[in-house]
């Protein structure tokens, strides 16, 4: 009888460049010249190639740079509709106001599941072939029970990371007290069971999203339930939303387009992850967060996507490594580790994000020599080959 | 006997919408629920789908937009040598001064024709899959007759759009007088039978590139040798570049980073076209040249990515697109018309950047329901299917 595929070893050699996160390859955590080799799924081994152990099987990368797998903690996938318009208005100079999420409400509970599942299948995939093998899915334009469950059902088909957004905006037809009372009641309980997270728009300059104390009222609703908190903050202005994050111990508050420096200290002194969003501010026209400053001072920083039909339709991590370091001035290794093991702290994850001995073997071969290209030919699809649980994809 | 396949008519049928740039279609030049037919390489009809003849061969794209190929009409892909490091240290703080290139040169010069073929033809390659169905590609590497005329004739194996750039810098072995008097002499001697164009660095603010003079020369030099002219002006600060090109009759000027009004108002009563890289604005961290006021004038205005190792590594026509719609305020009708019809204005083409009935069949197909999503989703590769004379590419 043959052995289960899953359980020959993998030897991946001729990495030009490992992109490893691993200590143990020096400060940068970067091999040159480099091996690794998969078993079961996880990475058992890396090295020097010139001492690299046998293995069943062996795929040769031919000098090419290998980086961990992104991980793309913060998207909104499931959705229906179009807003496209919108989009080109707001090009044209009408500012980002948030107001067209109702159109994707109003989609979003109108479509079948199928629709949905299609759609969203769709941009895992899209998302799987630009090198992101670990992506979080919220809900949030459901706004009612039965749409709200029925998007964390069909994202739960796509990941394990789920996360309880009824918190996003309050919708027309519903007073704020009475929304508050839905989102911490009925749709909590029908929701939690198919999420990990909950999270909260906190966002006082938004009349349509939630408050400090409307916020934390969610995310205690959420801890009662048994969900991780996260945050929505920042993102239009000032406010609430970082502090408020640190204080319930959320694993990551999203956006910080606006931060002040008392924002920064909280966050320092914390194990709250600050995720940035660039290609929001890309395709919103806003000013970037000050990425340097939260660096400089110690606190941990991811990058993800945030891919969404309002505010940013890309779903490229390539993308936003490259925003980050054009304009946010990271080095190119400081968004890698943010587009990788960044994100994986801001899900709690300690198996995802390395290519340290123990990790997922979840890594993509770039079509170039060296992480440095990923910020260096913006906009080019570089990623050659992904591998997730070790496994090639597409 | 079988009829050979360039004589089989194809109907391209389903297109959602269609970016012909055909004033029979409206001041837009879109059509929606569109069909087009391609006969012996060239767009022989096009119409509503519901009015479509008949063909030998059908393809059905489902919907999605279908739009020219890209027309980039500025690339530097023949080269060897990595910058990379360069590219890297420029993002941590460090300006760019075009210092760089004498790395690029020396690289060149030492590699075999396998080498540069192999990495141009990459390039292209990388291109087409994105996109670009006609591009041109420069020299200016070389710097010495030999390598020059090298870098011609491998160009000249990948289009027919080919540039004499011998005048890209001084090369730092000679002086300026003997490296003009070399360029106008056997350079360009050695040159002109492998290119279609003459073009140069005018950039006095540079002090390896050309004054106004020097520029004039150089180009007087290959329009004596039958060549035509093309200038890089204002990339780097205000000066006379725009100015000679409109003088000479220079198809396009490229770069326009600093403009003045008289800048504007010259090329407006020009026929010479305004041909933009924002990717090297992005690349180099500069501020964007203000393609609304060349718009708004009336100016001819072209989108192209410079594609080179130095001050842009990007070979994306879709991410210049957004770039375009994002940091330059241009519609994204205005910024695909750009890149396709204005590209093929800057080459003095009636054939291509244009779906009308007699262009060649040089068409993209997007996954997309609109040319708005070149934009709206920057970063990620949304071009399904190319199509190259009528024949799919790739």
């Amino acid at each position: 009888m043959t052995e289960p595929a899953e359980d020959r070893t993998l030897l991946v050699t001729g990495i030009g460049e490992l992109v490893a996160h691993d200590p143990a390859h020096g400060p940068s955590g970067v091999l040159t010249d480099a091996a690794l080799v998969v078993s079961s799924g996880r990475v058992v081994w890396t090295g020097p190639a010139a001492r690299a152990p046998a293995a069943d099987d062996r795929l040769d990368v031919e000098g090419r740079c290998v980086v961990p797998g992104f991980v793309d903690s913060h998207s909104h996938v499931v959705f229906a509709g179009d807003r496209s318009a919108e989009f080109a208005a707001r090009m044209a100079g009408e500012p980002y106001t948030g107001g067209g999420i109702a159109t994707t409400v109003a989609a979003t509970r109108a479509a079948s599941d199928d629709v949905l599942r299609h759609g969203a299948g769709r941009l895992v995939a899209e998302m799987l072939a630009q090198g992101t093998t670990t992506v979080e899915i919220k809900s949030g334009y459901g706004q009612d029970v039965a749409t709200e469950e029925r998007m964390l059902r069909l994202a739960r088909e796509l990941t394990d990371e789920t996360t309880f957004l009824g918190a996003h905006t309050v919708p027309a037809e519903l007073d704020r007290r009475a929304y508050l009372d839905l989102v911490t009641g009925p749709m909590l309980a029908a929701c939690a069971p198919h999420a990990r997270w909950v999270d909260v728009f906190c966002e006082p300059a938004a009349a349509t999203a939630f408050d400090a104390d409307e916020s934390r009222e969610v995310l205690e609703a959420g801890i009662r339930a048994g969900l991780l908190p996260r945050v929505h903050g920042n993102q239009l202005g000032p406010g609430p939303g970082v502090r408020l994050a640190v204080e319930v111990g959320a694993a990551s508050v999203d956006h910080c387009t606006y931060l002040t420096g008392d924002d920064v200290a909280a966050l320092a002194g914390s194990s709250t992850v600050a995720t940035l969003l660039p290609a929001v501010e890309f395709s919103t026209r806003s000013p970037y967060p000050d990425a340097r400053a939260l660096l400089d001072a110690g606190v941990a920083v991811a990058l993800a996507t945030d891919c969404n039909p309002g505010s940013c339709y890309s779903s490229s991590m390539p993308f936003v490594v490259a925003l980050a370091v054009r304009e946010m001035g990271l080095t190119p290794l400081e968004a890698v580790h943010a587009a990788t093991a960044g994100g994986a702290a801001a899900l709690r994850r300690d198996d995802v994000g390395t290519l340290r001995p123990g990790a997922r073997a979840d890594l993509v071969v770039l079509d170039a020599p060296s992480h440095v290209h990923l910020a260096y030919r913006p906009g080019v699809p570089i990623v050659r080959t992904v591998l997730q649980g070790g496994r090639p994809v597409g």
